[in-house]
């Protein structure tokens, strides 16, 4: 088998690490998240080298994560806003999030702050996979099934269905 | 303000990054969900170079998301499993895999798998954020809030906190 430089680039996994699995790139959707919007905002609170930053909203821009509109009390500054695709992201840093939480942080840093219903004041629910039906579901009470648009290269990386798909 | 090289060390995301950021890293972890325990499993499912998935795996075993247990058919061999620590990454891993094949895959790849409830055979739900009630909750229907661990340090690097905690 021919080795590979790089990880399968049908894998949706990959393509989304590569656009947000940089370190720099998450932190600036997780800043848009809590509010951030240009460039000085970003640039103040990561404290990360302008070059670097103008690199990477451009990365996010292109990728269709966030997109630049003119501000509305300044027209000659650009904001930076989640588009749909970006705010699609809010379960994956969530979930980054509350995994780093559990499981990569010293116990007075757990506890450094929490996320909240705003309607209630009340902590959101660890996320879970559910069934359509909203029972949480274990990784070993799912599987993999094959769809329309499975090939046998796309079977081979599943092991479940390797040799299953003609 | 000082520039630093890296993201801030007390944010949980930064430290999930760290450890499963990484494309290798990330595909090695979601073989072992695929159910995948050994090494030449990982090797010939990923492509990857033997020296490179050797250094990978020991990475995931250090971070405590793999443990090396041994073959109960051959004891001279090792596999390799998921621990408490990795599987809780199951929701990580499901919601990135959603937002890729939602947004950063062909149409034809899109249909190529769906991953279904075990019992039934239904497609799981989208992974979405919950109040504790289990109401969908959009970003802006949150919010994040101070908890007893928190600092000054990591209050400035939350805009809707930056000033309120002294």
């Amino acid at each position: 088998m021919p080795k590979r430089a790089t990880a399968p680039d049908h894998c949706a996994i990959a393509r989304a690490l590569e656009v947000i699995g940089e370190c720099w790139t998450f932190h600036i959707v997780r800043d848009a998240f809590f509010g951030i919007r240009n460039f000085e905002g970003f640039q103040e609170n990561l404290g990360i080298a302008r070059n670097v930053l103008a690199n990477r909203l451009s990365k996010l821009v292109d990728a269709g994560i966030l997109s630049r509109v003119p501000d509305a009390d300044d027209r000659r500054k650009v904001q930076y806003r989640l588009t749909d695709k970006g705010r699609d992201l809010f379960p994956v840093i969530m979930a980054l999030g509350q995994w780093g939480m559990r499981w990569e942080t010293e116990t007075a840093e757990k506890e450094a702050f929490v996320i909240v219903d705003r309607e209630n004041g009340v902590p959101i629910a660890p996320i879970e996979v559910r069934a359509a039906d909203g029972r949480a579901l274990r990784p070993w009470e799912t599987r993999v099934v094959a769809g329309p648009g499975m090939t046998p290269e796309i079977a081979r990386t599943i092991p479940s269905l390797a040799g299953k798909v003609a």
